[in-house]
């Protein structure tokens, strides 16, 4: 373990932490909430000192592996969150610092579950800062750090590997930082454009800027109780449901779609696989929530808003689906489980593992009845490699294994079946709400100390996709040999 | 598709469940139910015809592959369900034909979840037939033809593999017919024990048959709808505590006990595992539970007996576990899901393939940081192929996949989350009770015609354990070529 060189490197996010926690200081002081102010610019120092102690001078073994890489970024979003739980707590406008942390990593990780059981006192500059965690953790901490920082080249791919969502590593260009460029382009493009198109619906500038946030990086954190419900806007809701649609794809195919590259684009089996579920669920819920609402193109666009905003993990609500009949709250448990596509900002399994999985069930049937035969498993036509394959299945037994772990652990606060296991799927998914207790305008503040702890793990498990936190528990980790 | 020798099979086990149903006809006729006893002889007469005309004359061309192995699997505990049902269909004693086949399938699958409401208006002869579908499937139907048949060495392999529980096949002796006696045998003779045992706690003959064939099948049907509870005796409970944790061990092992080779018995890695998982879950409900029961030794009888019920998949019951704290409930439903021994009578994922999981995972961590090592999986000392361990990540996917589909489909009926849950869980693990409306004294009468079938098709792909009856929905399996 290279250990001077994972205190560099995290000691440098915490510097880019420094000067994102600016942000919110100023859009306090814009409020005229001094005293927040004050308390942003006290974590920025704190965190600048940090980076300024260990952050500036690279030590001279630079290289690291991929041990380091998955060390290094479970370390540093678990420090960021830390560190930028402060703010909220010190103000007071989060009194118990486990409740401003599981804020802060539900904010990080683009969960969007919350402990706020009034939004309304608490102060702007602090709601600012709790959607802008979203969009920093939509495109990951380790993707912005690239664009400051310059490792080489196989290093670099470590940090990538342990990061971004999806079975597989897929680069742009050769560059890896430059890949990482072109991908916050695009995510800052279409940001914009949909701040712009809010506030065109009628949203309030603030408001703007807090629900792209959310979207971009498909949190969920609205400033409000009632979610987007509170707006009461048709529009508002059909521009989100295709910006939540949007930062579920693959973030690859819009760089494919700025080349002018439109058929592949348009034959690519993740995309198809993805938008397909939306049409099914969609049709599925609508039909089954139909006698709910007064007319059919209610029930649609409820139905349909529910659908994109689970499948991406972000997590608005328009309206309290716990009054849907209980198929409902299955399917919407279902594609929270199978999530967005890879590459993309959103959370879940991720499309191409479900591909792959599907594939591997098929390869599995052929070789039970001709043991000689060959199978080769392809996703979007490309061939899956061993390793990625494998990748996959262990992937979906450690998802089990922290499933069933955590909802044990949670069972003990003694809540109801269905409250216990959305709370489980939801964190460990990144999508925010739940059913029972947990509703869209529920909180998780009534859990305890303990719950909220396996919670906040589960959404780190789930934003890292399980192996780089477990690897943290390996004792080889720490060790020089494994 | 080797079909004639399909239908040969299938017609020659027909002939098989001929014979046994003339027990519960003699039954009925010593119990004084003289139209119940001609129901059975006309069903044992209906499938001697089908093996009269199918089943004596074997075709000339007698191999049969892996495809035709798992076909004939599935379909013969379809026939034997389908026809085991008409007794008590035809009697009235259950006068709706899809309750009555519901009732035989759990029989036969071990499952134990009944539809019967009122168990004192059903016919002795009927419960008696309905307990011994437990014996009968507890060591599998296809255990039994091969004592009356002989194929090829390796056709039987294929009908083995597609038959018996665990990731692996393991024979005690060079041939398969031995190994299927010396087996029968052990059955047999740990059945006998518990019958004479149950007696002398004050079981009367007729009762301690049916728990008996309950216990050694883990199937968990009882003449009571109190289940164990309605002689509340903790003898009783002992005894059956102790066979049910007997009946979920490998039966390979007690082989070894009869050859005097002790220590790979005391050292056998599934069997500590085994109660490894007891002790600790009997521990964890029995803090949980402390507060329940007015003395702590009351605790320990009621968490240790629930444990080893759930886990063996027999579902017999003493409490109404309903009134147990949830954590208990995700305790059991956990031990649900991991299941008994390999080779042993008892349902779930089984403990050789929990063993695999959490391997596979150490190797993945393991591969990760050093992608050149080679790490190999050993279970028992045994190291396993990766053709063993290939089916053991892609079962698990499998499992996944049928659980969410029934849930999705049984949620339909709008009972609360976890009723449906359970409800699954109970079915394809092959338990018997579940939590909610369907608690230990409760029954699966209300669920939806389409639920049913549905919990049906659950139960035969756990005994099956999923694969066998994919299988049945490949296009390919039906064709000449894959």
């Amino acid at each position: 373990m290279n250990g001077r060189m994972v205190i560099h490197l995290i000691a440098k996010m915490l510097g880019a932490e420094a000067a994102l926690l600016l942000v919110p200081a100023l859009v306090s002081l814009i409020y005229g909430e001094t005293q927040v102010a004050l308390w942003f610019v006290f974590t920025s120092v704190l965190t600048f000192l940090i980076f300024a102690l260990f952050g500036i001078k690279a030590p001279k073994k630079r290289k690291i592996y991929a041990k380091e890489g998955m060390v290094i970024v479970c370390i540093v979003w678990i420090m960021w969150s830390l560190f930028g739980a402060l703010p909220a707590f010190l103000s007071g406008a989060i009194p118990n610092y486990l409740n401003a942390f599981f804020e802060t990593i539900s904010g990080f990780t683009t969960t969007g579950s919350t402990i706020i059981e009034n939004m309304s006192e608490i102060p702007k500059g602090i709601m600012f800062w709790r959607s802008m965690t979203h969009w920093i953790g939509g495109m990951g901490v380790l993707m912005f750090v690239m664009l400051i920082n310059t490792l080489d080249k196989s290093s670099t791919m470590h940090l990538m590997r342990a990061e971004v969502p999806g079975p597989e590593i897929e680069k742009l260009v050769p560059k890896a930082r430059q890949t990482a460029q072109i991908l916050y382009g695009i995510y800052l493009g279409l940001s914009l454009i949909l701040c712009v198109l809010l506030m065109l619906c009628g949203m309030d500038f603030y408001d703007s800027l807090i629900h792209t946030f959310s979207t971009a990086g498909t949190g969920g954190f609205s400033n409000y109780s009632a979610s987007i419900g509170y707006f009461n806007s048709p529009q508002i809701e059909w521009v989100l449901m295709i910006f939540m649609a949007l930062f579920g794809v693959n973030f690859n195919l819009f760089f494919l779609l700025l080349l002018k590259q439109y058929k592949p684009v348009f034959k690519n089996e993740e995309l198809r696989t993805y938008f397909g579920i939306i049409g099914v669920a969609t049709v599925l819920v609508t039909i089954n929530i139909l006698r709910v609402y007064p007319k059919p193109g209610m029930a649609i666009r409820q139905a349909a808003f529910q659908v994109v905003s689970i499948i991406t993990t972000t997590g608005f609500a328009t309206v309290d689906y716990n009054a849907w009949p209980v198929f409902s709250h299955y399917i919407l448990l279902a594609l929270m489980f199978i999530g967005a596509c890879a590459s993309s900002t959103g959370g879940g399994v991720k499309i191409p593992r479900i591909l792959i999985m599907f594939k591997s069930l098929k390869k599995q049937l052929k070789e039970m009845v001709h043991p000689q035969s060959v199978n080769i498993i392809k996703v979007n036509g490309k061939k899956m490699s061993s390793t990625t394959v494998n990748g996959v299945h262990t992937y979906f037994m450690a998802y089990l294994l922290v499933m069933i772990t955590s909802l044990i652990l949670v069972a003990l606060d003694n809540y109801d079946f269905g409250t216990t296991f959305s709370a489980v799927l939801t964190t460990l998914n990144n999508t925010g709400p739940g059913i029972g207790h947990i509703k869209p305008d529920g909180t998780f503040a009534d859990f305890s100390s303990l719950s909220k702890v396996v919670l906040c793990i589960d959404m780190l498990v789930g934003r890292l996709e399980i192996f780089p936190f477990l690897m943290l528990f390996t004792a080889s980790a720490w060790g020089r040999k494994f």
